[in-house]
């Protein structure tokens, strides 16, 4: 079975021990620290029984570089665990063909794997370089920084909300909105760039107040942001403006799986930051400030401050 | 969750970023490659529902560094991810409490975690550190070698083979069957002892000959292995010569969950293992050698080939 799915040649040259064996080996090259993050997605929960096993493959991977991405690592290993209900030969290939070819792209190379039967599951563990002592982590946000993020946010918390008929869009708009829940584009060429300018990063996959916190947290800072900053695509933000204004608060601020990155970075860096925004083709949206008051401040488009922060929507509960 | 059960301090000096962030980060020592092993253990499949939590955290990571030993690695990182079936906080604890135990004795860091909800499965990677190039494959047997395995072999199939009835042992010897079953001890001193001396080797988690013969196909190579030299407790051995010799035999040759290590060695070696044997005070012995003919051949106590070769017995089928 691993044989079959999961062995690949060649191997790059600081592999050198691949699949197969009781673990893989390698070499790491001088100058890098290795960045390491295990990822478990679960059927049910992070995904459905009839959810496509190409883009699950695909997803699968994605959540992982996205991590290794707000580290600021250059991806280079995986190695990929999963539970299946039977050996169920085309599934798996039909999955690994989604995995591969992201694993492609970013040249990921497979150095290991499990299997076994069980109910759906698949765990990847995957292995980043970054210079020796670059790595971003959620630690260094200081007073006075910005705090920026990248691409859209709420386009797949949007795309659920119309599957679940909560709110409605222009059915032209769905397939898009529906791409980026299904295959997201982990933000690695960004994270790359994103050392020596930002102060700290992680990605936002539970949604932005949520995931904020976490780098206030680290960092033992507060911040203060504009709801009227945060960037979305246009019919989120009609709908910001309608009868359904909770909902799209919601997929916006809380919605997760957007796997963008948000990062916080001085303010010397705006122009730094302008001109990485333009080579990458990706918005990168300044959308407020650190604070050296505890806790996390969101303001409506009047600038009065939320007295709650709308809470993930979990839609398999 | 995470930061309740998982966070541990003090940091390794070479741990930069521990568990907490998106990405654990570490800085490579000189002179040392990586071994890296995943692991998935699903309810039902390799443990019961009901079985003692502070044992399966104690096994789950067993396994693991079983394959760290046979690469020769010394084990340093683990990441757990974990699916449970509620946030069931006293199961985890007890968990936790079997798996930190095992990590002390042999200085493993958790450096990184994932929990979700979900049907259980846990899910483990560790990283062991081992002299650059001196990791030790399943492909290096070469014909004359001499196959070993360390401790003896059967003992939890056949802790297996007990509780289902199969067949009945000395009620006395039961609960240490049982503990090999539920709580191997990964061979990591062994494995490390073994670099320079062992050609090949690997864990046996399948059962020797499934096993063995994945140290043949890599090697490109054969062996010849009695019966009558498989190290394994008296019970079995009287077993063995008894009406229920097929079950003995199955538990001897294919029983699976030894996590004890085979390895190959150039005949030469024999004083130096011999020397192991006693400082590590484990058995180490010589079962066959290897051949230049592909495949395996097990001849029992007369000396004639075994027509066919025991397979594993599924307990839970």
């Amino acid at each position: 079975m691993i044989e079959r799915h999961f062995r690949r040649s060649p191997r790059s040259a600081d592999v050198r021990v691949g699949i197969g064996d009781d673990a893989a080996v390698i070499a790491p090259r001088a100058g890098v620290d290795y960045a390491i993050s295990v990822d478990m997605l679960v059927e049910g929960r992070h995904f459905l029984p009839d959810s496509d096993p190409e883009l699950l493959g695909h997803k699968t991977l994605a959540v992982n570089l996205s991590d290794l991405a707000a580290m600021g690592a250059q991806p280079r290993f995986a190695l990929l665990a999963g539970a299946l209900p039977s050996s169920d030969s085309e599934w798996i290939t039909t999955f690994m063909r989604g995995f591969d070819a992201l694993a492609a792209r970013y040249g990921v190379e497979l150095i290991g794997g499990d299997t076994t039967s069980g109910p759906r599951n698949l765990c990847v563990t995957v292995i980043g370089e970054v210079p020796a002592g670059a790595a971003i982590t959620r630690a260094g946000a200081r007073p006075g920084d910005i705090v920026h993020v990248s691409g859209t946010l709420g386009d797949a918390a949007l795309a659920l909300a119309v599957a679940d008929a909560r709110v409605d869009v222009d059915r032209a708009l769905v397939p898009a909105l529906r791409r980026r829940l299904d295959a997201p584009e982990p933000r690695v060429a960004l994270g790359i760039a994103l050392r020596g300018i930002a102060s700290a990063a992680l990605d936002l996959s539970d949604g932005l107040t949520g995931d904020l916190t976490h780098v206030l947290d680290a960092s033992h800072a507060g911040a203060t942001n504009d709801v009227a900053a945060v960037p979305c695509v246009d019919a989120l933000r009609a709908l910001l403006h309608g009868p359904r204004r909770d909902v799209a608060l919601q997929a916006l601020l809380a919605g997760g799986d957007d796997y963008e990155l948000c990062f916080t970075a001085h303010p010397a860096m705006r122009d730094r930051i302008a001109n990485l925004a333009q080579q990458l083709s990706l918005p990168l949206t300044p959308i407020g400030t650190i604070t050296d008051e505890p806790g996390l401040v969101v303001c409506d488009e009047s600038g009065r401050r939320l007295p709650s922060l709308p809470r993930a929507f979990d839609h398999f509960a």
